[in-house]
């Protein structure tokens, strides 16, 4: 990811906060960049919590939200990084970020955690019960915490 | 989208909300429905940002920044609609909420605009210049206007 110059994501992150700004004023003090990927992470975990909470019988199994989740997160999974994860962006260098630097120096490593998140959310996609549901779960979970493990930082003050 | 009884989505939606505040703290007061769907718009805006940036020559043209939003911004309008746009997630019944009413009566016309989205996004994502991208402005721009004009209900207070 050492394709973008400084200069081109600053010059990006400046022309993309008026439109970005608008949509939602509560990231407007947040790098619109890193804001994105929060807006990616949310919808993710928005959507697990439909799957978990079928899993636990929280919710009542619908084959068709359980399939909606799962395929939402699995197309976030494969969201293209070029534009989202942007040099320079990392955590302590932009505010909120928990984006740490190793997602820039080991790609390869990123995105085989990113496919493992599409792999578990696409075997969902067609679960027929809460059973089938809660069985994918672990693999689900797993591929969450072992991305966060490696690559978030922690919380920011 | 009267698949979903008002129970369903509130269960849902309450359970959802464990996963959500965690990863979203802004959006913990907002339906997390409504929320993640704030968050896809963020993220096509701020792609639009960068595709509308680089046509008005504010950023540099790179080829591989341009695909990157212009796919994004397609697989975001293709979003599976069922576990985003809940019943009762209208603008008057949660805070926050800007979609009108009229996307639940008429789900073939809101799947129409969005499809709309996903092709004028679709013709960008080859672009070869700036030129190429501001020729494809119009219509991606006439998208968001046209689906805003029809379904999106004037700002809260």
């Amino acid at each position: 990811m050492k394709l973008f110059t400084k200069s081109l994501a600053v010059v990006g992150v400046s022309a993309a906060i008026i439109a970005t700004t608008a949509l939602a004023d509560s990231h407007a003090k947040v790098n619109p960049a890193v804001a994105a990927r929060q807006s990616q992470m949310q919808i993710i975990g928005y959507s697990i919590g439909i799957l978990g909470a079928t899993a636990k019988g929280e919710m009542e199994f619908n084959a068709e939200m359980v399939a909606s989740a799962a395929r939402n997160i699995n197309a976030l999974a494969q969201m293209d990084r070029a534009s989202l994860w942007i040099d320079g962006t990392e955590q302590g260098a932009e505010a909120g970020s928990r984006a740490k630097a190793e997602i820039w120096m080991d790609t390869e490593g990123f995105d085989k955690k990113m496919q493992a998140l599409a792999d578990a959310s696409a075997a969902l996609i067609d679960a027929q019960d809460a059973a089938a549901v809660g069985a994918g779960m672990g693999a689900l979970g797993g591929a969450c915490k072992d991305c966060h493990e490696t690559f978030r930082g922690p919380k920011n003050e």
